[in-house]
């Protein structure tokens, strides 16, 4: 699946962040100022790395220049048949599998990298090469045991058999954990029965393996009691029951097949559960979660290309006597469109470095990328077809067709607005939805007791830390002050709503809008230090960027501020 | 033509607003308060035609529910025969041609009414209609002399032969005054030789009648001179070398067709000249200036459709153990999504009401109706998308396809950027783009004089007027401080930029979103003085849209008050 996939952790027990956590977006809502992550810009590639990715690089992109027609595709409504059979030559369906499972091996950021040239030129591809391996047997990777991964992986990686996840349901799609889809255990316990239907699922009439999630019964030991939950399940075309669906007709995403997949019946070995019994929503989050910066990554490129359509568009149009780059309508449009690839691009890599350097905890920087940088992504194109007014209107542009791509992006995988409570509730430290009302770790004694934490700890923002040794001197910064005012506004939001701060989503939203800025914010303030630092060419363009985007942070605190008060 | 045609005036030397109008938005300008149009919220039809609008709204609306199939007309990229054939038989391709010509002679605020049904149903069609009545043949009911109407009025209201407007070139899309297409006079003076091509054309492929621009050679009296002036011409496809080009591929609104005019030494008669030889220009502006708040009213139905379907599925939608409405995050977009099609309808019903009380003078607004419809439009739909979640993003649901047909709505007959500059500089009252250059009307001293006479005006707006009388005690109102501060700020950036004030479009543009944001408060506090006075039973939600407004105004404001200062 890709549409209408649930947040992570939504709907479930809060699995938490340790307070000991090195995240930043974690420190931001604790009144901690984490540096780790964030300062200095971080680059996780090793010289070899960086050298294979250097390879890569030019037969991705003379591919999508010279072979692949996005156009075509979305015309036929699937990827030509040269373009399937390119992209297998590539490598490109086993980006991250092991070489020794016959994939390229790939860092995070290398990944990266290379699914930015995908969203560049296709996003329909970029779907079915990412529900293929970002959702669709990423659990492999993640969960799967050694015989699991030798038995499916090669295959895989070459793309000779197609891969799909299998979680949203019609009556499931942000609350995934009250699916319906049932693996029935057989007495002997050697297999399980599984029966129900997904929908929306990305590779679905193509996939050979799917990574499924089902509700099994299991007793726990304590009470004796048998109780539903959800488990993950590796499900091959071949062991009989699976069909599916037409593909679905969609607005954008055209080139990438979209389908129901009914499972009847199905005799699913024991040793295919992914993960372990019972433990199927935590691995269903985590493989969201481990694929969001490759969204964020992927939406930075659709932003370059567009960009420099609008570019080239405005360099040559010439109404008033003058090219239409002259006016300030247009500069400022262009400007804006810039700055919002610019934090998009520097979140992007700054997470997938992070992960690549063994971060653990940037589940709220993930989602924060997803959300920012569909968004980002969506104004871009809209506003480069404004600059090419009713040529952006015609198919022949090309852009109206990466709109209509892009629309599902702030939708599956997590709706941002989910995903914006996520990042809100997981700061907080408190369940969200469903699980405020069936498990809820905090009660109004807790969360004051928090506060009280959270105070002393501000005071130490205050007055000890700085970000002084990290920011280049000529960037204009105010990271502190606002850190300060998000800190003390949700302090002042936890004192009033107590656990009721889960059904605020109100104020949820905000909160969590400003933790997207501030974390922007200082994402931009690492790079553009960086450049700055190593003189290098960007260097100050970068920084007229970064502070257009600080100041703006900075404009818009007055919503922060007035939430608290 | 519809799409990418220009902003009225913008590119002319600007004609000008007189000192003494009545429009509310011009008196903003000038720090007065000109309450005729604005209150009472007016109503201009007499029992008469309120009858004759309600016996048509049951038809027209049965017709797009049980006839017309949008999603059928999309995937086909023409309309339906039986659509085109059962519109005809309504009457909807003369709805105001008078009766003696064969049309249905409704008044602007019954055009208004119907245009709102088909813009709830069909973009599409509605840009057929509309490119033939709104703007194809509108010249002949502003211009045409009484032999020109009734030899093309008739076959026209009927759908006998369709009409299209031709004004875009493929250099001049809102630069207007550009066009090369040319008409030369023959020595005989009896006909004109046209020759050129026209781009965008909605209707061209269909259009037997065309309204052309085309620069004409002209002699002035004075200097002797011959200069190029644009004049307008009817001109049948029956004249002999006029041919279109293929159905362009669109992003929505595919149901109409648009295609390439070419006019090759096509013979015109002298007879056919639309207006007065040299003053196209000017008939052109007034064509598009007089069709906007049709633009506004069909935007107003497309939300009202929009936001039904939003609702049914909120209501409808369990996740997380409820329904989806009674969430925070859902209740806010709902919210949003009501208001902006409050103000919205607002503005259509009160241009149109003002024009046909005989209002001459409503540039401003009909642009402002045109810019806030189609982006609140968007927004709404866009929103809708996002409520529904993935099955928003399939072609079944049918609002992808809205989203789509709306794209170019903030393009077409004036992008959305022309018609902010064209806000400021009229409200300014100094030409805009090309003019500034061509025919400066002011300058530095001019201009200072204006706003010596400005400021004592203003005096008179704190002391004197009020609002009182007019906006329901119920309503919180804050008009006359916006009113102030926005006045105020316009007189700061007239003392400090002078003429120069046309260049600086970063500027003109906040100024732009300020004034839209003021009149849409006095458009909404009229509405809903009306409600609450009648205690109509949608007041008290009237009072809450309005009240919400307003604040969001008065917050807004702050940007307003940095410009100035």
């Amino acid at each position: 699946t890709v549409l209408g996939n649930p947040g992570p952790g939504v709907g479930e027990p809060w699995a938490g962040c340790q307070p000991e956590s090195n995240s930043f977006a974690v420190g931001m809502f604790l009144g901690r100022l984490n540096t780790e992550q964030v300062f200095p810009y971080p680059s996780a590639l090793s010289e070899e790395q960086e050298q294979t990715l250097q390879e890569l690089v030019g037969p991705v992109t003379r591919f999508f220049e010279e072979v692949n027609n996005p156009a075509r595709n979305d015309e036929l409504e699937r990827m030509e048949d040269a373009t399937m059979q390119g992209l297998k030559e590539l490598g490109a369906f086993g980006l991250q599998v092991p070489p020794e499972m016959g994939g390229l091996g790939l860092s995070n950021t290398q990944y990266a990298r290379l699914v930015d040239i995908v969203g560049q030129h296709d996003l329909g591809v970029g779907i079915t090469l990412g529900a293929h391996q970002s959702i669709g047997f990423k659990g492999l990777l993640l969960y799967g045991t050694p015989a699991q991964k030798k038995k499916y992986l090669p295959r895989l990686a070459t793309g000779e058999t197609v891969a799909a996840f299998c979680l949203t349901e019609p009556g499931s799609g942000s609350d995934a954990a009250s699916i319906r889809t049932r693996a029935q255990p057989s007495p002997c316990g050697t297999f399980y029965t599984l029966d129900g239907s997904k929908i929306w699922i990305s590779n679905g009439g193509l996939a050979e393996i799917f990574t499924v999630f089902a509700k099994t019964p299991l007793r726990d030991e304590g009470t004796g009691e048998t109780k539903e939950k959800i488990t993950a399940f590796i499900v091959e075309r071949s062991f009989g029951g699976v069909t599916h669906g037409a593909p679905e007709k969609k607005m954008g995403i055209r080139a990438s097949n979209t389908a129901e997949v009914h499972f009847e019946g199905v005799r699913v070995p024991a040793e295919n559960v992914l993960g372990v019994p019972g433990g199927g929503f935590k691995v269903a989050m985590n493989i969201l979660n481990n694929g969001r910066f490759g969204m964020a990554a992927a939406m930075a490129g659709t932003m370059r290309g567009i960009l420099a359509k609008a570019v080239e568009h405005a360099t040559n149009r010439t109404q008033f006597g003058d090219k239409i780059h002259n006016f300030g309508a247009i500069q400022e449009k262009l400007a804006r469109m810039a700055l919002l690839q610019y934090v998009t691009e520097s979140m992007a890599y700054m997470i997938s470095a992070n992960m690549d350097q063994g971060a653990t905890d940037f589940q709220i920087e993930a989602a924060i990328s997803k959300i920012f940088g569909s968004e980002a992504a969506w104004t871009v194109t809209d506003e480069c077809i404004q600059v090419m007014g009713g040529m952006g209107f015609m198919q022949e542009s090309g852009v109206e067709r990466v709109l209509r791509d892009l629309r599902v992006f702030r939708i599956f995988e997590g709706t941002n607005d989910i995903l914006r409570l996520f990042v809100a509730l997981n700061g907080f430290q408190v369940g969200g939805l469903g699980s405020a009302l069936k498990s809820p770790l905090g009660n109004v004694g807790v969360l004051a007791g928090e506060v009280t934490r959270r105070l002393r700890r501000k005071a130490g923002l205050g007055s000890g830390l700085s970000l002084q040794d990290h920011v280049h001197p000529d960037l204009q910064e105010s990271t502190l002050q606002c850190l300060e005012l998000f800190a003390e506004t949700a302090d002042a939001l936890l004192l009033k709503h107590g656990k009721n701060i889960v059904d605020e989503q109100f104020v949820l939203k905000r909160v969590a809008d400003s933790a997207i800025d501030i974390y922007a914010m200082v994402v931009v303030l690492s790079r553009a230090s960086r450049s700055l630092a190593m003189e290098q060419p960007t260097a100050q363009h970068e920084r007229l960027l970064c502070d257009t985007w600080c100041q703006e942070v900075r404009g818009a605190g007055g919503v922060l501020g007035a939430l608290g008060g």
